[in-house]
């Protein structure tokens, strides 16, 4: 197809992965003389802020993900392709898909995402699952549920205990809202649904191997997320280093002791890693797999390719001629998306090239659960139930689509009302099931 | 457990199974006196009509599921544990479950239902899925979307035509609602989202070995459901036997000819087959494996021990003293639920048998795909635009909770306006991606 850019007078955009990132490159690059081939391994774009949701039984998956080709139907300059890339020729400037098709560009656009990361431990990812696509959410929810009713099931007073106990490990944002909302689910949602056990007595373990919870934010404000936390009933524990996870429990390092916890079910939301794009690309990239970029979100001696969102590891260049690392948040990824699919646009214009990458930093908001979230938007440092109510209305917002908006408004204000969780439920794929057993 | 039973007061109804047959037996025992214990091996009670809605990405699946412990939260006599079951001791009263355990009763109903039948031809099942439980729904989801995925990416004409073969096989209700619905989503739903491919071009086929479509219902509805079919573009194929199923297509004999379709999709609704629990009673069973059971639903020298819903091979014994087939639908399942819990009641409380059990048929309905259905309601028979609405009112009313009645209402008003499938998302678990592959 490359061989065709002589008589294609369309610029041809090839972009990686149809995240926050790469969506608003394509939205951006709605325009005449430019045309867009979006290649995605996965049908959705995926809401993931809301993905806990899912995988605690909140909401159902089509409340937070929506068809790519879809979305983009309207566009007609866009084609939408639903293909794994295998690797990229910058030389060529080619990319090569799994079936073996190649595929052209002029410009590239990579923003395939991270991934959860175990720091090399991989033999952990069996034991304690992580969250990042639609798949993940459905694993999560059919073993924090089966757990329930294992419990449920059981003679054993141990492996009774054994099954009410629920690990969360890493404190971020998706560690503290996969805590409170699992405390939450004990205590109010499935309170009189059982007769052997009292679902109230699981115990739901935070643990954190630096000293506070959510580290991005304020001291005090992690000191409230803390507090509020343990409102929720969530013990939670930082400066607990996992040393061991198996299909036992997890063991960890706390205060120079060592110590074990006896767990069936623990979730992973301590590390991520860049998509393994990241080393295709043949370029410096930092520890956790990121491709350095230049103040362009270029790689080094190729102009026409660019990295954005999680993937890369960029500087936002403030009016002071500072530079800060742009936080692997969802506004940085669309902000990233939408520069470069700019400086493509000037570049074709032949106007004078972009200003370099600059973050707008609209604030950090994390929610703990009923009632509970920190805000910390600018000057304002805010906490507890209008931080949450906040949190709530921001959520809606950016959710794409009016029928999503209408349907998780719905459905969150029926869960405020009686404590239910109206997705509690799990299919027998080969995939839940296989999680039931392990 | 059973040695308890001369220390228990109370009368121990063991349920298995929580279709409409199961649910409607415990919920007819809430009385006092007795305690029930509830054994499925999923978590929820499904709504089976609508399965094909979640199978083709109209509806998500917590809208037709519930959770089975939280239907039954406020019915304090009832335990609901998920659990698979092995076997059935009828001498020693026991059920033994798939984790050891045994449990005694002192009345068993065993509502366990059917799952698909390939006619002993297992090796058809990788090729043909059914249609039975939410991971079946969400396999066939993904199966039918990925083959419009994947004629957008394929380069080779041959394998696009292929991958826009749809084939369903058997025109029983199931059949004939997915293969209309197929059609629809072709024609409408995906309008304007390739650009490389154009869904009209897709190709439904409905495969009935016997000489209409319907069977169950009146030549004339048969007639025309087939028009209606056609109408929506579906190609109607009877008298035609599948002799071969593999990844490459169906072969079929038809007319005493023998003839290949190239299709990747191939949807199986042709044969049921009833649960293995049924051989596992060491009683009678017809040709489908269903247990014969008298009119009191009990089976031969246990009057302890009742066979309900799609399991049961069940006569009604009509007013004038002949009887005639209980149907396999969800009516039936219910009422037979409902007369072996009276039964366990009556005789409880030292009254008199019940009469033989008789079947109140309210006639039969069959939606097709948009604005067309057919209706069989006493003396009345009526299909179109009418029927449809009706179909769609009764299948509201019968849905259970006031929440999923309000959400399929809004999403198929949505629908209706839109085209859309609100829910064509799928994830990507172990099942859907060697579904994908496959």
């Amino acid at each position: 197809m490359n061989e065709a850019n002589d008589r294609d007078p369309l610029h041809h955009v090839l972009i990686i992965g149809c995240g926050f990132g790469g969506l608003e490159a394509a939205k951006t690059l709605n325009r005449p003389g430019v045309r867009i081939t979006l290649v995605d391994r996965s049908n959705h774009h995926l809401f993931q802020p809301l993905l806990y949701q899912v995988a605690t039984a909140g909401l159902s998956a089509p409340s937070i993900a929506a068809p790519i080709r879809h979305m983009l139907r309207k566009q007609r300059n866009a084609t939408v392709l639903m293909a794994e890339v295998t690797g990229i020729d910058k030389a060529q400037r080619q990319v090569l898909l799994g079936d073996g098709q190649k595929l052209g560009y002029d410009s590239l656009i990579v923003a395939s995402g991270a991934t959860h990361s175990y720091f090399g431990r991989d033999e952990w990812a069996e034991h304690a699952p992580g969250l990042k696509t639609l798949g993940d959410a459905f694993q999560l929810r059919a073993r924090l549920l089966s757990a329930f009713e294992q419990a449920e099931l059981s003679n054993d007073a141990a492996e009774r205990a054994a099954l009410l106990n629920f690990i969360v490990i890493g404190a971020g944002p998706t560690g503290v809202e996969m805590a409170g909302t699992l405390a939450e689910i004990a205590r109010h949602t499935l309170r009189n649904e059982f007769r052997r056990i009292d679902p109230a007595q699981a115990q739901v373990m935070l643990l954190e191997g630096s000293e506070r919870v959510l580290q991005a934010f304020k001291p005090e404000l992690s000191e409230k997320a803390r507090k509020q936390l343990q409102a929720l009933g969530v013990q939670v524990q930082t400066g607990a280093r996992v040393v061991a996870i198996d299909a036992q429990g997890v063991e960890l390092e706390q205060a120079g002791e060592r110590r074990r916890i006896a767990a069936r079910t623990v979730v992973w939301a301590a590390g991520v890693a860049a998509s393994p794009l990241g080393r295709a690309l043949e370029v410096p990239v930092d520890r956790a797999g990121r491709v350095v970029v230049d103040g362009g979100l270029n790689i080094p001696g190729h102009a026409e390719i660019f990295v954005v969102g999680d993937l890369a590891s960029a500087q936002s260049v403030e009016k002071d001629g500072t530079s800060k690392p742009v936080p692997g948040v969802s506004p940085g990824a669309k902000q990233m998306g939408r520069h470069a699919a700019l400086s493509i646009l000037a570049r074709r214009a032949g106007s004078p090239p972009l200003p370099p990458f600059r973050y707008l930093d609209y604030g950090s908001l994390a929610t703990i659960g009923r009632k509970a979230a920190v805000a910390d938007v600018g000057r304002w440092q805010f906490s507890g139930y209008f931080a949450w109510l906040f949190w709530l209305f921001i959520h809606i917002y950016f959710l794409i689509g009016f029928r999503n908006r209408l349907v998780v408004l719905m459905d969150w204000a029926w869960a405020y009302w009686s404590f239910q969780r109206y997705a509690r439920v799990y299919a027998e794929t080969a995939g839940s099931t296989q999680a039931d057993k392990a």
